[in-house]
């Protein structure tokens, strides 16, 4: 099954010569007649146009139809192909991909996995973020873990600027929090999973994963844009890193938020995330804080959910919009707040009291 | 020393406003009255605005300092911080950024070290493009050295879309070029580099770069942005990986192409690059092909070279645009093409002694 790929061009731009262009600079790079004599084994890498549309407002959307052979099977080698050196050659944004259903890497646990590991069977999941984001010794964020844990909430996790620092190492934030966990979990008789943040240079991102793991991580949190996707799908396909993996969506903006240029979100934190081999992915509700388009929202859910990844909602997540979640994912959904929690009136505790309630008003039970 | 980023708003955006979103919201996170407790623990952290400069034609730049013990010392924890969360909050461009001297991977070998492995001392790198891009088997890649090699070429790079694919294996590739590069070598008594694409989930790419530098690769092509920082970091950082690191620009539109959101060519290709490893660094010249604005090519020289990456001028170059580009950068830079040399009229060899003689007739010998 070939790979499609739709850009958009915006007015002004001629779309049917543009469309060639990616069909051959980004596939054979080539195709005149100097090499008439290699047609027949440079045909099977080129690129085909399969469709041309107007757009009513100007624009226009060109199809391309890639061979899944020209590529590895993973992102990497798919974003090279797709919008490698045509990134640079004028405006343009992808904005959708039909990858095959076998492409990449799959979730190794996906929302199955998160809501057997999290013992939450079919209700919407409460998620947290330690809030200051920086600053919290493993102390701070083990007393933390206890005071959510007992009111209920499912998953925690660090904030994603929060590094490998002096005074907050990963390793020791998560030794601390261990203890915690294990205390929320024998007092409710349910685990809390806490998302710890992976970070480094590739092989040491990979090595502490590992130790993470073996020091009681249950669950992880990876920026893979600041990182990268092959990262992302190498703790997918490590048997060591048996925990679900949480994608954050940092730096997605500066690749999805302009109009002509870049990959839509959907593209980016919904498929691209889907075939790298991510459990659950974070990205903006717009009913929250963050500016984001209804459509693009919803195409991201509808990349996920094939793929069993659990949709996580997050930036100015507060449970007055809870409601409009649920009316948009149904219960399999993550509820991730931020300072609708931690800065609750009540202490983090009455903020993941406020989250179930609105959940009760709407007839889900914890 | 702080890290200072330079955001550029465009007209309509409360700059101030922003600004403080940024410093406040992408360290500590919070800081108001609830975390008054705190506040002693939590300044240290905190980003701060150092600057607020109105743009004549409309809009601002702001110069946001952030403690450098936030971060881990990479640029995965960087661009987290710089443009994380806050590249989802609406148009904003990173244009600038300035990083302590010691911050980041340095290059293993840089321009110096490409100079000794290629035994070109003072004037200007000729390096060719393997064309087709795909369908070109190891043998046919062999024969392609031994035409250039002997026409004098310093280094050749497979196309950034050659990935490890069936019939083209990496290994293969390397194994069947290593057979000619040592005939070259042996018939000039100059070595030619080959940058042999490498590429893979991050586990799978650093293993394949020490098996291809075991196998004799003498240098090695990465695609930075497809597969992540965090990849070329570990790669500069590997002892057994002993060759110069060519980083290739593909994707590196997506971020930096648009007018108002994302980053500058001139900081992911320059300042990135420059502090994430990169011996050399290919980027479009404003003479050729693609589009690219003549401030941002100088700007990026200007970042890699006090770090001694090569810079090497891509993407359409070719003899006639050879003293514009010398114009501009003298001896120390490489020249790059692909059609230019292998659709040359007179062939390969050809291509590479067109290069040469435009050298020659600004008095540059060979």
């Amino acid at each position: 099954m070939p790979i499609e790929v739709d850009y958009r061009f915006p007015p002004g731009v001629d779309a049917a010569r543009q469309a060639q262009q990616i069909a051959i600079g980004q596939t054979a790079g080539t195709w005149d007649e100097r090499y008439a004599h290699r047609h027949a084994s440079l045909r099977r890498f080129l690129g085909e146009v399969a469709g041309l549309t107007a757009l009513p407002g100007g624009g226009a959307v060109a199809t391309i139809r890639f061979p899944e052979h020209n590529v590895e099977g993973d992102i990497g080698s798919l974003l090279t192909m797709i919008f490698g050196k045509y990134s640079m050659a004028g405006p343009a944004k992808v904005v959708d991909l039909r990858l095959p259903d076998g492409y990449g890497t799959p979730a190794k646990l996906g929302a199955q996995g998160i809501r057997r590991r999290s013992q939450v069977a079919e209700r919407p999941l409460v998620m947290a973020i330690f809030k200051p984001s920086l600053g919290l010794s493993p102390t701070d964020l083990a007393a933390v873990v206890d005071e959510v844990g007992v009111a209920g909430l499912d998953v925690i996790k660090d904030d994603e600027i929060m590094a490998d620092l002096p005074g907050a190492r990963t390793l020791d934030r998560m030794s601390a929090v261990r203890g915690a966990l294990d205390r929320v979990a024998s007092a409710r008789g349910r685990p809390l999973l806490y998302a710890v943040n992976v970070t480094g240079r590739s092989a040491d991102l990979l090595e502490s994963a590992r130790r993470l793991v073996r020091a009681g991580a249950n669950a992880l949190l990876v920026n893979v844009l600041s990182y990268g996707f092959s990262v992302l799908e190498s703790l997918a396909a490590d048997a060591e890193v048996d925990v679900p993996l949480f994608v954050h969506p940092a730096l997605s903006g500066a690749l999805c938020a302009a109009p002509d240029h870049g990959l839509t979100y959907s593209v980016v934190l919904g498929h691209l995330c889907a075939h790298a081999g991510a459990d659950a992915v974070l990205y903006p509700s717009r009913h929250g804080s963050l500016p984001f388009e209804a459509a693009e929202e919803l195409r991201i859910r509808d990349a996920l959910r094939p793929r069993r990844v659990l949709p996580v909602l997050s930036a100015g997540v507060t449970p007055a919009i809870v409601p409009q979640i649920i009316a948009d994912y149904g219960h399999d959904v993550v509820l991730n707040a931020g300072t609708a929690i931690m800065e609750h009136r009540d202490g983090p505790a009455g903020g993941v009291r406020a989250f179930f309630a609105a959940l009760e008003q709407m007839g889900i039970r914890a």
